[in-house]
């Protein structure tokens, strides 16, 4: 290890993303994400991020302060044509350094405007300026090419923001020489446990005891990330020693695994659809969905998975009342004797659509989205079922939220308690073995 | 004006977001944008942003550094129940006061987990906590209280970063309080123009000649914002004058209304299902949908809307081929012939809608979303056809992209088709009288 990335440890890194756009809102930052999953993934830490307007003394005082937090800095943008692109002027600021033309990215970029029919103008020419004590970054995508600048103890990476651009040059040329600065690394393994529709702070009620073993381990962490119906809890072991980075890893791992149980869905990324296609795909059956408030959600779901078309045989939207009845054979008395927000009504329509569709599995939801409620039943008032051949099982539900929220909770459940009938399913054959 | 906020300009606010999972790329920021835009559309103006992980020291590092710039700073997550939820801490050590528990937090948070028959934890609890010196801000969507605190001459407001409980706070109470505190601004006019289905390029190129002439106007600006499928054109007119802002809006609008013609599908954020139930619930007609590759999207988009329920009769998802013949009634002559990718496939699938689902309009999907071609025809190759009283119309497509994409194209190629042919109804219809 050189030491030279050493303030904010060895293995540190922080972003700077120039531009006005950034800062209106007129686009989202994809590039922040990117660089951060890049890094991560080759045991580099991105420990802080700023974005700041294409402004000079913005990004000049923003690259001072971050190369005076950790050695390595990487800017994303501010390198174009334009008279708002104003990076190179920043670092030459911050490195004491004047800009000056480079013989070679000149003849470069006169090149690629040749090979296009066209001749360089005095904008597009001052994308081949640098601080004098720079280097240039070729830019195997573009026409602007990257600086690499030291700044006392640090190193900038400058690269535009185009996001081809940017990437091709992260992986053609940044990563490989920032890790040739670093050094050994430790051993970084991570791996996340996706649960489905429990809360955040449910999850970690019942992790309490492993959080407080890890919190006495200082190489391990345990992260969540919550989502809609759905948390992550990440994992992550850093080790020098690449064997005792495994070891550990596998026992913190088979401890999540135990406090988690039956909640965990799958691992490292894996939605609920993905987890459902899959066991149907592996069980060679078929599902088919009768929706009345999530309106088609559950189907859409399965059909984003790529696959869908072995298991999915379809569904039948029945919003309007009376196509319970017509098209999924909802007994009329049932209806007329307690209306459609009901579980023997969802029973029935996982039945009639079981039938309906020639599947093996049926599915189905109903109950009040909102924002009125509906025959006396308050709003997220759901009830979804699951029809199979073991017979058919029912969820009832008081979901929290507005219109869309219960809806897309009542699709997750209605998964989920298909999830958990073919995990049973699984177990029992298990079991009859 | 107060001068409260005059570092940085009155009006500048900083954004700072808190959680590892930004830095490590696992998720990317989404609030970031969504804030930007919307201070940007109140008239203010984002200056810096920063991204920490969770960690108290960085966490209060850089609440100190952004209140030394500007007046305002929105701080999003940290404020759940866990263990690394650490911004109420990090807000109480830079103001210097102690945390302490908010009665009336404590009581809002107990009764949210009694309607869910729960009892609060000692995690859960220390949601109710804030430095002695600040107010908490109501969460109107979830457990977890926000904080406003002073500190020096600037204010920091911290919401929870889950995007529906942040943007259900910044809505309710961020903004106006903040507006409140930054007192009179420049009358700032804005409106949005929402276009399906163009790129943005195509957008820009309709609008050549009066981006040209807004170009001399300094006070007036024209942005684009892409969604998917979905370009919003945002005209802004600031003017100390409010007539003056008024008059030049008035003119600048007009010409952006003439330039794209009927790409308009409305204004101000509408969204394609909403123009559509809207539509429909003016004309007292209703919908049926059947889908093959779009496997439930275009009635869950319409679904979405509070209000479907008068205009959806329902829907069906026919991802099996024989459920197209069985269901639908597609001729099995005509599919035996040209497979079910075919423009008279996804006419006699909206007729079938109709008939089945008794609507007096039918809508249907067919096409190969991909990965793999389907009997010779490439990924993107879809047909989406609308019938109604006037007779059945199709348009045929060759969508880009992958999977998802293709499928979300196609759906918003339906809605549109359908919304064009209820224009067009009422368009004869105003003739005829």
């Amino acid at each position: 290890m050189t030491g030279l990335l050493s303030r904010g440890g060895s293995d540190a890194v922080a972003l700077l993303l120039v531009g006005d756009e950034l800062l209106l809102g007129s686009v989202a930052d994809t590039n922040g994400a990117w660089l951060a999953r890049r890094f991560t993934q080759a045991g580099l830490r991105v420990v802080l991020s700023r974005v700041v307007p294409d402004d000079v003394a913005r990004i000049a005082e923003a690259v001072r302060a971050l190369c005076a937090e950790v050695g390595a800095v990487v800017v994303s943008g501010g390198l174009g044509p334009t008279s708002d692109d104003l990076t190179r002027q920043a670092l030459a600021d911050v490195a004491g350094c004047p800009l000056v033309a480079d013989d070679a990215a000149v003849a470069a970029i006169t090149d690629w405007y040749a090979t296009r029919g066209r001749t360089p103008d005095a904008g597009v020419l001052r994308m081949a300026q640098r601080p004098s004590c720079a280097r240039m970054l070729v830019n195997p995508q573009g026409s602007a090419p990257g600086v690499r600048v030291e700044i006392g103890a640090s190193v900038v990476y400058a690269v535009p923001g185009v996001p081809s651009e940017l990437y091709a040059m992260v992986d053609g040329v940044v990563l490989a020489d920032l890790m040739e600065r670093v050094g050994g690394l430790p051993a970084h393994l991570s791996e996340s446990f996706e649960v489905a529709l429990l809360g955040e702070s449910a999850v970690s009620a019942l992790l309490g005891d492993v959080e407080a073993l890890v919190a006495d381990d200082p190489s391990t962490d345990l992260a969540y990330l919550a989502r809609p119906a759905h948390v992550s809890v990440r994992l992550s072991v850093r080790d020098l020693d690449p064997a005792a980075a495994a070891s550990r890893h596998a026992r913190w791992s088979a401890l999540v695994a135990q406090a988690l149980g039956d909640h965990v869905m799958g691992r490292d990324g894996v939605t609920l659809p993905e987890v459902v296609v899959a066991s149907l795909t592996a069980r060679r059956e078929t599902v088919g969905a009768a929706e009345s408030l999530t309106g088609g959600r559950v189907t859409e779901a399965l059909t984003s998975v790529a696959g869908a078309s072995a298991v999915l045989r379809g569904g039948v939207v029945a919003y309007a009342g009376d196509i319970k009845q017509s098209l999924l054979g909802v007994p009329a008395d049932l209806v007329r004797a307690r209306g459609t927000v009901d579980p023997d009504v969802a029973v029935a329509m996982a039945q009639g659509a079981r039938v309906l569709l020639g599947s093996t599995w049926g599915v189905a939801t109903t109950g009040v989205a909102g924002p009125e409620p509906v025959d006396d039943h308050a709003v997220g008032t759901v009830h979804v079922a699951v029809d199979g051949p073991a017979g058919p099982v029912v969820r009832s539900l008081a979901l929290p939220g507005e219109r869309n929220r219960v809806r897309r909770l009542s699709s997750a459940h209605a998964l989920d308690l298909l999830r958990r009938r073919l995990r049973s399913a699984e177990s029992s054959e298990g079991l009859d073995r």
